[in-house]
């Protein structure tokens, strides 16, 4: 009974979530789900992104919190449009309050949407929110053994970022280790290993993520 | 629809909790539910307090993971009766999947369960698993801002851990940030600050923990 009625709720997530994905191509809007533990760095990801890219791309955020818009806040010196969906406890974005916002924006006026998904390692995986792709953001001081652990994320996502390289002299986080666990989830998916504090490694994702923002052009 | 099948599942949570709650009273078990994002120290605090402890306490572990038993494995050393619960894609232990493996303990001869709950800052303090209280650990890592962006748990909590006190220098981590919104939430609970890979300021959390297991002594 419960299972089914999860089955319901993923059903009717995945019906709008195809809706939002059409109206997106449409408009030639591109839109990347970020989703990773709390305190990652997707905001700090965000503010480097849009540091190098919002002068020769047009980038609109949606920022999924529980509560309060400090996230957003932090945005906010870009002059990019934001709306920030608060779940009030609920764990995950989903595609009906993806959908409701979706009006909020210029979407002929958009080349891409950056979704910061609630910090949660697992939950926002089994929900389609209507995005081009999943970006998993994954930490060093977490550990490395996360993709074995949380396998679900790092097998959904088409690019995984690890930051906070400049913390693993400091912890017990151990490369090969990590390697070794994703290539047993997901043995192609690109890997980008950075410092979104210090800037290290970031030029590697710039030109991905403009290259997959600019596949309508 | 949803919330009313929402509330069913907790109301269902609640009644088998307070189950185990009055069978663990009856036994005289103190069980802690501990919560934190992935990769926060769960497992390396209990390494830690299962050397300190386990020649005066005797100890059960109850490991909540997704899949795999790698956080288990590690503690075998310490001889003690431990039970893996693989949510198998599930965010959060119940107060049923506690209920059924409680008979695997011999709670005659136990002090006190620790439970490692899915990580997850999120969806584990919604259910209560017949706990004795909460302990929430939080790392440096992630952030000064968790107290603030995710309070359920804090507030909920009879004790905050804030783990990682050693990698402080090396993040933009703002004690007095944390202090302030921890303050707004739950001025009064007891804040360890520690670092359990490099042992500091353990003393004061194995004295607090000791005497709330020496509760029924």
């Amino acid at each position: 009974m419960e299972i089914k009625i999860m089955k319901n709720i993923l059903d009717r997530n995945l019906d709008k979530a195809n809706e939002v994905r059409n109206i997106l191509k449409e408009k030639k809007v591109v839109m990347v789900n970020i989703i990773s533990s709390p305190g990652a760095g997707k905001t700090t990801l965000l503010e480097r992104t849009c540091e190098k890219l919002a002068a020769k791309l047009r980038i609109g955020v949606i920022e999924g919190d529980i509560t309060t818009d400090r996230d957003a806040q932090r945005l906010k010196k870009y002059n990019i449009p934001i709306v920030v969906i608060n779940t009030e406890g609920g764990c995950h974005l989903d595609s009906h309050s993806i959908s409701k916002v979706l009006d909020l924006f210029d979407l002929n006026n958009l080349d891409v949407i950056f979704v910061e998904n609630v910090g949660n390692l697992i939950c926002p995986s089994h929900f389609d929110l209507g995005e081009s792709f999943k970006l998993a953001v994954v930490s060093t001081a977490e550990g490395d053994d996360k993709p074995g652990k949380y396998p679900m994320l790092f097998r959904e996502a088409k690019a995984v970022l690890l930051n906070k390289i400049d913390l693993i002299p400091y912890t017990n986080f151990n490369f090969s280790s990590f390697r070794t666990d994703l290539d047993k989830i997901n043995p192609q998916i690109p890997l980008f290993e950075v410092s979104c504090t210090k800037g290290d490694g970031l030029e590697e994702w710039f030109e991905w993520i403009e290259k997959q923002i600019r596949i309508h052009d």
